[in-house]
């Protein structure tokens, strides 16, 4: 996402609880195939930094931590450097229990309702979070792009806005306003159902286009 | 669903806990624009019995109560009316809460697993949840049946013979089999995205295509 970002012409800060750990990892990104250090060789067009320094630099804020660690992330960043900015979060709450994979919260919460409680002022945008890393910045990569992206937010500007990028960046045909926040229960709980669909098709490169 | 498979050309049964006071109810129903009674009176194939006069004649059973209700009706069905038999569950375990519409249980089982759980000997597929009572038996009323229906279970013979009654009954073009019956829980958890396209749309004949 922020390699995207940057293609289209952004000026991108990669916000981490600690810069240099991150880039000492050797954990080898599946998207990228490289580790981080590695792929911000090849991208120093986009700059790593801390949660607060990433979240002070941006006019927007995109959530791609963890479900579970997002609230954590983003208070590092500092409420006040959200405030009246649209945060696009992309996350689902997958958990890994006994019984199988499944979310926390489920069906009757949300992550992105959870951060819009814990930010009042910050303008939540659910999206992107039913598709794989690099189907998100380029549709058209599965079946020309004949699928469908959902997206929810109680802010119909904020919603209006991440639309247009979505659209005019990475190529959206179908990008569908299923509702306010409370709708992020519905759009995260179709992970649960992706995952089916990734395991039965043996690829995560697999969208649903919805007909009506 | 009782009507189309009579219009195949079946022995229809109806179940329900008590059939004279199911015919005695003025309640319309929306898919028929008219009472059972009154339904029934224009479909005289199709035997309006107890749960357990239903199960005895059927060699299938399709579970179409409740998601609540579907235990306590198909023990009033009878185990041993339902052994070695396919039972198809085409039910959503909808509550409405204050929180708002979500399903119980959710994400860690499934309807389809306790019914499963309580009827070991019975061979059920999860199918038909995901989609409205007129698409259900007539996908091509959408989209000339351009979308997918998924269909789960851990009997892969019976899989593929609701598979193919579908197709050769009903024109489904595209059944997916997504797994053994703990996808039952992703089949049902859509049904919270599958609410909010239908709230977005408009309209209840709403589906998905699964795009791989």
């Amino acid at each position: 996402m922020a390699g995207a970002l940057a293609g289209n012409g952004h000026e991108v800060a990669l916000g981490s609880r600690d810069p240099q750990a991150a880039l000492a990892r050797d954990d080898v990104n599946q998207q990228t195939g490289t580790t981080l250090a590695g792929w911000s060789g090849a991208s120093p067009e986009v700059r790593i930094v801390t949660n607060a320094e990433a979240a002070a630099h941006g006019a927007t804020v995109w959530n791609a931590a963890s479900g579970a660690a997002s609230l954590g992330a983003l208070e590092s960043a500092g409420a006040e450097r959200l405030d009246g900015k649209i945060l696009v979060d992309i996350t689902n709450p997958i958990v890994r229990s006994p019984d199988g994979v499944t979310l926390d919260p489920i069906g009757t919460d949300s992550v992105a309702e959870r951060i819009q409680r814990a930010f009042p002022t910050a303008r939540v945008v659910k999206a992107l979070n039913t598709v794989t890393a690099v189907v998100m910045v380029d549709p058209a990569s599965l079946a020309g792009g004949d699928h469908t992206l959902p997206i929810c937010g109680n802010d119909d500007d904020a919603k209006r806005e991440v639309t247009s990028w979505l659209t005019d960046w990475f190529g959206w045909r179908d990008v569908l306003d299923i509702g306010d926040l409370t709708a992020a229960r519905a759009q995260e709980a179709y992970l649960l159902f992706w995952l089916r669909l990734m395991q039965t098709s043996g690829s995560s490169v697999v969208s649903t286009k919805v007909v009506r």
